[in-house]
């Protein structure tokens, strides 16, 4: 059952110029350093160069600048990172949701259903929902009324998307993310919340994916909106009425806050948080645990974490935090008295 | 199908002066500056005063001191923002899970279903547990044994309650929240975790909303309560035996670690994190990402977080954090020796 | 149904010295404060013992050099919160699901179903799944192709595992984790993220807990591996091909990103984030909400948190963080010119 290809047709797959024996027949991709002799491996990383030495991998994807170190076969291109994500598809190994709708399936009647979609056990489509062709729906997905999937889209299992969550083409969703649940809205009296419905929905544009257990709220009034080609890792919480720009790429456990605009091609790190009602420009990229409570106007890098120590040198130096404006006071007095003495 | 509604019916439903012609029809809501000849739109927050002007809106929820400013008619009365959330309540488009049990439902035998409950396509209710008039259970939530769900609460699609979860009326629950899950609780022995069986349940009280994903775990001995009108954004993390007072707001992505508790009316924002066994009295008010270690006995705003900066002065400044308890004690030895000189 | 059980009947589970009536019944496990005259309880934390005195416990499970203090009958051992831990899974209330397999799961022809499992209603088991003796799946959950379950795991409601996910034996999963997703990997090319296929699967070991939608991603090329005894609270992400040593525990929120390797008996505390390609060696400690960017290769605690301020007074220090650098420049130049000076 395993997949089989010669380096021959990999290299017109890839567009690659191959050098070595085309007829060599390869049955998965690995590391340099894991590959076996019926393995493709690639080098995309220069730290990695010394492990072609003992790669025992059938042929290396590689730029042409390295071409010549390869003991074995090769597969040279400009950008072998990208030829490996494209040979990983050749060999996904992903069970695909059977053909057609489990009768455990729920569809309302109302439900547009495209061609070739498949729908896994236990899965509900709600009223007036149109499912574009070519989609797949895990067992136990719940998608509510209202929904536009375009044509295919992946939803893992256990996903939900509640009412008028409009997603583009190619969409991926992991399992447990939950897309166009309320917003965190309420007005306050007398001590007391009082809900505010929240009447908007989701736009996710094409080729974005979704991770697991990730959430992204419906907007208050209007949308909350997710451009082309966002990659959202898993955990991740979007609020309401948040705006993303295409391309951009956000890492697990990041939060971005209700009705913050997030420009194109940005990367915000694993655990970020970004406040409400910001504005962060194209090409910005937020580190790891930082806390954005400023728009930023000027794309770049950055931070505000703090870094790893020792327990017993932190808790002095943590202390310490607490001090320092009393500290840059007390520096300036003395530079003061120093001027007064010279 | 759009609701429609005049100005006077809108006026009487808030309690609101009206000035203008109440015979105008509505059929939205919508912000100053998105609203539509169709639609009523508010002014809560002064920052927006300025867009009164432009505004197409036909009709402005407005305070008696800004009326004057409206150029359209105007609803007229004292908390714009509250009244903002009651007309967003009329304007609702949420649907609402068909009437009755759907047949692909499980529902066992024991369980005591109230009036005008609605209970979704594979949705499962466990013996002994009790769903009081009015519920709505949404598509794939799974209500374990021995619940019991106050009138009129709402659970959307794929909810979790494990066994003995007791919720008060109007509660509302979003999608992939889990209630009731095991608290973490081991008895460390040679190297080895031993599981605590967590023998409490969870208690939340009326008025309550849990987001989406959003975890609260069962105690271990004792149960673990959210009073009323506690409102919980998406993906937070409620440990075992937690207590929170009424009125307290939780933003996403926060954490309240074990045998905690919070006072009422307390606000916690988005990521922060709150460590275990600890006391927050009443009043408090806990910034984004902020850690707090120490219970807090008096009332007021709290943070720990560092504020953010460019990469580049990031890298200059954090590694000075490892040095700030070196730095102060230099800092003290120049102020003496300058004492010395004087 | 309450259970019940004499004093020596405890005493012989728990190989416990019995001073006191053996034929002393209880139905309960307790704190010291409140456990009534039915119910047992324990003292393991030597800050409780003033509450000795007052207890009204049937009996209290004590070390040795404390039974003396003991104003009721006494279970005497070396390990109090150890006997503690057994005693409640004594009276664990869990239900326990059904047994047998729910007539509304979907069960594949071809999947391979062991003696006593139980599988609630509406599971769903995909093909060539082995699911091992004693095996509970509750309500909603969603195991995939070639998955394996080792004997005696449970899977509570609405859990989802992706295909070639593997579990040791009592491996415990709770509601809404979901193993398996892809792991995060995309390659950029012109402005454009390219989907790497993820490859691998995840190994879990014995004796794991996984808490409340917590995340284990699938590897890469390669599998994630959890080790034996590892114990995981809730919302925790783990991304793809990190590995976990034996008997670490990890709280919740806390994220670990792709490839990295934690050592044996590490804890990391709640929020706490470790950045991707690194290696904890074995006994490493991380504080709550540390950021760890380096790989650690002393055991012992670490942390990198701020400490907790009034808003007030943290709007002062945190804005001087920005000028930590030039501050540490400032005093160095200063302690120059007093040495010039002297």
């Amino acid at each position: 059952m395993t997949k089989q290809i010669t380096l021959a047709e990999l290299a017109g797959y890839l567009g690659a110029e191959l050098r070595g024996d085309g007829s060599l027949m390869v049955s998965g991709v690995n590391t340099l350093k894991e590959a076996t002799a019926a393995e493709i491996s690639f080098l995309a990383n220069p730290s990695y160069r010394k492990q072609l030495t003992d790669t025992r991998a059938a042929a290396v994807i590689i730029s042409p600048d390295l071409a010549e170190e390869v003991p074995s076969a090769a597969l040279i291109l400009a950008n072998p990172y990208l030829a490996f994500a494209r040979v990983t598809q050749l060999f996904d190994n992903r069970p695909v949701t059977p053909a057609g709708i489990h009768p455990s399936a729920v569809v309302a009647a109302t439900a547009d259903i495209g061609q070739n979609v498949r729908i896994g056990a236990n899965a509900v489509i709600g009223d007036n929902s149109h499912i574009g062709d070519g989609c797949e729906i895990g067992a136990g997905s719940v998608i509510s009324e209202h929904c536009v999937l375009g044509k295919d889209c992946i939803l893992n299992a256990n996903v939900t998307l509640y009412h008028d969550v409009v997603l583009g083409e190619r969409v991926r969703i992991h399992s447990g993310a939950v897309i166009g649940a309320d917003g965190f809205g309420f007005a306050p009296d007398k001590g007391y919340w009082h809900k505010i419905a929240q009447l908007g929905g989701v736009r996710i544009g094409d080729d974005v994916e979704v991770g697991a257990n990730t959430c992204i709220d419906r907007g208050a009034l209007g949308n909350t909106v997710i451009g082309n080609n966002v990659i959202l890792d898993n955990q991740i919480q979007i609020a309401h009425n948040v705006k993303i720009g295409d391309g951009t790429a956000i890492a697990a456990c990041a939060g971005i806050a209700g009705s913050t605009t997030i420009g194109k091609h940005c990367t915000i790190a694993g655990s970020a948080g970004i406040a409400g009602h910001l504005t962060l420009c194209d090409g910005v990229h937020v580190a790891a645990m930082a806390l954005i409570s400023k728009s930023i106007t000027v794309p770049g890098a950055y931070s505000s974490a703090t870094v790893q120590m020792p327990m017993k040198e932190w808790r002095r130096n943590a202390v310490r935090f607490r001090q320092l404006d009393s500290m840059a006071k007390r520096l300036q007095q003395l530079e003061k008295s120093q001027e007064g003495d010279a």
